[in-house]
């Protein structure tokens, strides 16, 4: 089954707004065990005709994004009418939740908002309840007329509006197309504090030796997805054998983040954290509020810059600071004692390092972080790491360790 | 001058990887009057052939990235070579180039890296020095025994690798190729506190009225850049109307967020800022210490997601918590006061609000948040802002408009 998608919007070849969409489908069919052929961005206007016409010409299923809007640039749905030599009729369904759509917002339907209500004859309508322009599943027969054998879908451009189309109308029909997937699992395993060609090297030579198994990498920050796809029998296999050999790095297996994990295992725990830190700069406290409910785990944080900051609000002797320099494993495990001790947290993380570009040394260059992890009735942990690159991945991967340093605590796993 | 992109890989596909590169090229090409007419992914292997043929002969010049490595699938120079007619040559200054590049890392030279030593007849080599592959540009007349009159830049996937390549090597030559670009400037205004549509209504019926202006929006987290493009009397025409109607609401011109501005506001009066958080969780400091250069004005961040933590930490006092709540006027004022008194700093910023998706009431629905702005001498001002939506956006907003409060005050202007 071949699928092509087409892309419309001037807003996408222009720069100004990232081209997402394609990369979402690309995961979605990937799940399915499909894979998108080709993708293509056309600007709005006359171009959607042309790439929707080749693209027919060569695809089984046709996936196109956008270009369903009110305005004359929006000209997806005539054009696809206009390959296929259907009629457009206006849906009485379709006018009726426009209808509804705007006087919800005071607004009156306009008789340009109406285009919208103009579907194909032969498509099914596939209800958008997050915007006004409605979908549209035009079967492959419809283009027999003109000799074409192209199943098509028109997509709304918003993501808001296209994911749950795409999960509750596209995904059912193309499961109907190709009954093979019915059958068809996909698991993801979410591995951090493993480079992508470790991970490899660990399991890809004995995962390649199982016959049906669709096997891929989805690279997050900090994090790898493993990807298993095929028969629920292979992929629970597959499965076993990763977590055999890699098991201790495997964050969760629904892509849940490292963050949502250590907030999850604390509130059944009824445990608190609390956080100080200095080159992360409220980064770690960030991502873990990041996640709806951490008001239940999480109540002080401290941010000490300064050294100073790191005396006044954690008790860090200037002494020390003064001895062993504020990036050093002594003022990292002084930071997370004192954050335990003033919040009354049952764990506290902490992190000192050089974010760069600027204050390295040769002894802690560029890159250098010290991640404590205090907790009570156990003696505090210190994990020296080493992050070169920008200042944006160094905070991203320092934070991802020290919240990866607590699950391994909290799920009584040894550090690697 | 019909330009065309084709990006090869199939992790694109998959959405292993975003295409960022894409929306990067469309930015920097918008930047000099240029658009992309078409972008078209393929993955790996033979698919490059077909989509590079088809791209030629509808465009004057085609950007290809990716498809340079050493592996079987990298087929773009071969594909290249093919379609225009051309042998491949083994250049021995980019065999030198990958000698020392291995070298410098303990690795040796084989047979297969060697791959990426052979060039076009009759191409440009585009040194490349983050990586193994380089870029190569072949002119239009390379073409013309096959009868192809496009230009096409074969340029590496990776962005590290890719930007300074486009930027230091393609750039030049378009200009060459199209003199008019000769005279040509671009001017992004970043605008904040404004939405896209009002910035619309307010500039673009006096700009569309400009000969030879190319105007554009580029959507940020939080702000607008404004593109004015064409010739540099007519951009700065443009920037003047631009700073006339809106300026209170141009953050940089420069593309520099607002937290760049403030670093740099704050540096040059030699002064210091705190943070004070409870809804934001950190994310004001961590934007603030995205900054390179942050320490000199950041030492001390709170926090205070807890009750307890506001009064421990800040001095709030419990009974004004009890009588006004958490989320109110009285606490983010009293959050900005302690955090400016505790820290020492000349200005305090605070946020409180309700991030969601639970904990909203009647009075005080889901995206309610106050921010607090104290400093030393002024009255401590609060403002009530209301941004509905998930969670992300919620703290996204709400830490743009705490910045944007402070840079208006650091630049003496009113609050809109």
């Amino acid at each position: 089954m071949i699928i092509e998608l087409v892309n419309t919007g001037t807003e996408l070849l222009l720069g100004d707004v990232i081209n997402t969409n394609a990369a979402w489908i690309g995961q979605r069919l990937a799940a399915l065990g499909l894979q998108v052929a080709r993708q293509t961005i056309v600007p709005d206007g006359a171009a959607i005709r042309e790439a929707i016409a080749e693209a027919a010409a060569r695809a089984d299923v046709l996936l196109i994004t956008g270009g369903l809007g009110p305005t004359n640039d929006d000209m997806t749905r005539e054009s696809a009418a206009e390959l296929l030599g259907l009629p457009l009729e206006l849906n009485a369904e379709v006018v009726g939740h426009l209808e509804e759509f705007f006087r919800k917002r005071s607004r009156v339907l306009t008789e340009t908002n109406k285009k919208q209500a103009m579907v194909l004859r032969g498509a099914e309508v596939m209800p958008n309840p997050f915007g006004t322009a409605p979908g549209m599943y035009i079967p492959a027969a419809c283009g027999e007329g003109k000799g074409l054998h192209c199943a098509m879908f028109l997509l709304p451009g918003p993501p808001r509006e296209l994911k749950p189309m795409v999960e509750n109308q596209v995904e059912p029909r193309l499961r109907l197309l190709k009954p093979d997937l019915a059958g068809r699992t996909t698991l993801y395993l979410k591995v951090t504090g493993m480079g992508e060609s470790d991970i490899v090297d660990r399991i890809e030579k004995s995962l390649e030796a199982m016959p049906g198994l669709d096997l891929g990498y989805c690279l997050g920050r900090g994090d790898v997805d493993v990807r298993l796809s095929g028969s629920s029998e292979i992929v629970e296999e597959a499965a076993a054998l990763v977590r055999e050999r890699i098991g201790d790095f495997v964050v969760s297996e629904d892509r849940r983040l490292v963050e949502e994990v250590v907030v999850d295992q604390l509130k059944k725990g009824a445990q608190l954290v609390a956080t100080a830190e200095s080159c992360t700069g409220g980064e770690l406290a960030s991502r873990l509020t990041n996640v709806s409910g951490a008001s239940n785990v999480f109540g002080h944080g401290f941010i000490t810059y300064a050294n100073e900051a790191k005396s006044q609000h954690l008790g860090v002797d200037p002494a020390l600071i003064a001895q062993h320099g504020a990036v050093s494993q002594e003022v990292a495990q002084a930071m997370a004692d004192g954050a335990l001790r003033v919040s009354g947290a049952d764990y506290a993380l902490s992190c000192t390092g050089i974010a760069g570009p600027t204050g390295g040394t040769v002894e802690k260059p560029v890159g250098t972080v010290f991640i404590g992890l205090a907790s009570r009735g156990e003696s505090t942990e210190v994990r020296k790491l080493f992050f070169p690159g920008t200042r944006d991945r160094f905070k991203m991967l320092t934070t991802q360790a020290a919240l990866e340093m607590l699950r391994r605590r909290l799920a009584g796993l040894p550090l690697p």
